[in-house]
């Protein structure tokens, strides 16, 4: 078999790696606009062959794992190169436009929409490592509208990733991982914000942040590249998102304002019970 | 030495496992309102022996290791009842009241305000772990007011746990520290709030959450009993930093409706050199 990624960064370039891993005789071929990127992905070994669009005619697996506003061009144009028994699939972080773009493409049998939750806060070839979607979920939108011999090819590739599938519409996806996903990066950037902005010297928080801070600021490192799009693409329901969030915010701060800390008290104990989500997380990831 | 420790918990049970490390010789004696807790600690050793408030006219040491509004009343109790020679020092979150309240002790060369930037977000007896402190930044406000040969014995305490000590003012202790743990945790109890009130399934989170929601939300397992009187303590400072967290989040969104995505990125661009300030953090705590 031979696999072609377009996009050599965390996310492809960590697929790559097990993909690998799991088929040793699998040859795997890369694309990137971006030549260090390729040469990177060269010199660390997860991809064999630098390549070109025009090769796509060869495969047999397309990865697509570039920002959402890419991927929205290039999986139309990678469909057209492809021949009628290759495999093409996309990893983005939102799945309703990415649907749409394809839905009247005369190979729309050949693409599958997949969202594997899996990531770090990391970039670019280097970020790659093994063993990124262990135990993680992938979730695959419209799968009746992939041909089934392709449908079985994917989830092998998945099963070798080591993922679990969950099957859902475009628009479900798009409005649930919108509170579990995009919210949990603005909320950690405009926290980032907050603090440089006000800690001119940054001496001040080196000294004084401890883990609890480095935890909740950690997605505030991700790449603006990767996520400005992301909230393009999903923005009605960013806002959404955001107008409760910051609704919330705003009742705290109202209760601190109104001396009412019994009501702050069981806001917190209300919202304990994370733990128990939590804890469900760490048992399926770990 | 014989060292009290008042509030078996997470804080003041590392603090016992790590004396008792580097000081085999020393006797550690628990108080505690919640006997529960005191048969935990002695159950799991870190203390030599249960104790009353009346016992601490024996002490060397008194670390007062509770809720800040329970401090608040408890350290200048046990400041009435301690000897002329006794190091009293506190451990919470906030310095401003506490060192007003003991202003005008008549033992308040007795008395050192700290900070220890160290913990996790589990509390109780069985929270205490060993080397919670070690590597971290001690505050220390007022030390002039301090007598000298107690703030010698304080030192060596700290020295024992591996700990930097930074000095500050109370004041400027609670505005700094406002920004860098107060709003984080705040935030994240507001996003746990959120993604829990819309998801009521919580299958949907458990399924579609990953590691980057896992981290933004993690201080949202903290105390309540801990938090909600710090947040008392510190209400001017926290209501500032909560209003420049919700400015910011409200500019954010407006830019998302505005479809201003060239800014958008921007934004995160520019928050993007948190990574070199949490390097800085990474290299300081490990």
């Amino acid at each position: 078999m031979n696999v072609f990624i377009i996009g050599l960064g965390l996310i492809g370039g960590s697929m790559a790696i097990d993909i690998k891993r799991a088929n040793p005789s699998v040859r795997i071929f890369g694309i990137d606009t971006n030549q260090e990127h390729i040469q990177k992905a060269l010199t660390l070994g997860f991809i064999d062959e630098a390549s070109e669009m025009i090769d796509l005619k060869e495969a047999e697996v397309v990865i697509v794992s570039i920002p959402v506003n890419a991927a929205l061009k290039v999986v139309p144009e990678v469909l057209d190169i492809v021949n009628d028994d290759a495999l093409v699939f996309d990893v983005g972080s939102t799945k309703s436009l990415i649907c749409s773009e394809v839905a009247n493409h005369k190979k729309r049998r050949n693409f599958l929409a997949t969202h594997p939750i899996a990531g770090t806060e990391f970039s670019g070839p280097n970020a790659a490592i093994e063993g990124l979607y262990n135990g993680k979920t992938n979730i695959v939108c419209e799968v009746e509208k992939t041909a089934f011999k392709l449908q079985e090819r994917a989830m092998k590739i998945f099963q070798d990733l080591g993922m679990r599938i969950r099957y859902m519409e475009p628009k479900a996806h798009d409005k649930h991982i919108a509170y579990v996903s995009h919210l949990s990066h603005i909320s950690s950037f405009m926290l980032g914000k907050t603090v440089i902005e006000k800690e001119k010297n940054e001496r001040d928080i080196f000294d004084m942040a401890g883990s609890g801070f480095e935890s909740t600021v950690r997605l505030a490192k991700s790449s603006p590249a990767m996520w400005a799009p992301i909230f393009e693409h999903n923005r009605e329901n960013v806002i959404e998102t955001l107008e409760e969030y910051i609704g919330n915010l705003l009742r705290f701060k109202e209760l601190i304002e109104q001396n009412d800390f019994s009501s702050i008290y069981d806001e917190m104990a209300n919202t304990n019970r994370i733990k128990e989500i939590l804890a469900g997380i760490s048992i399926k990831t770990n």
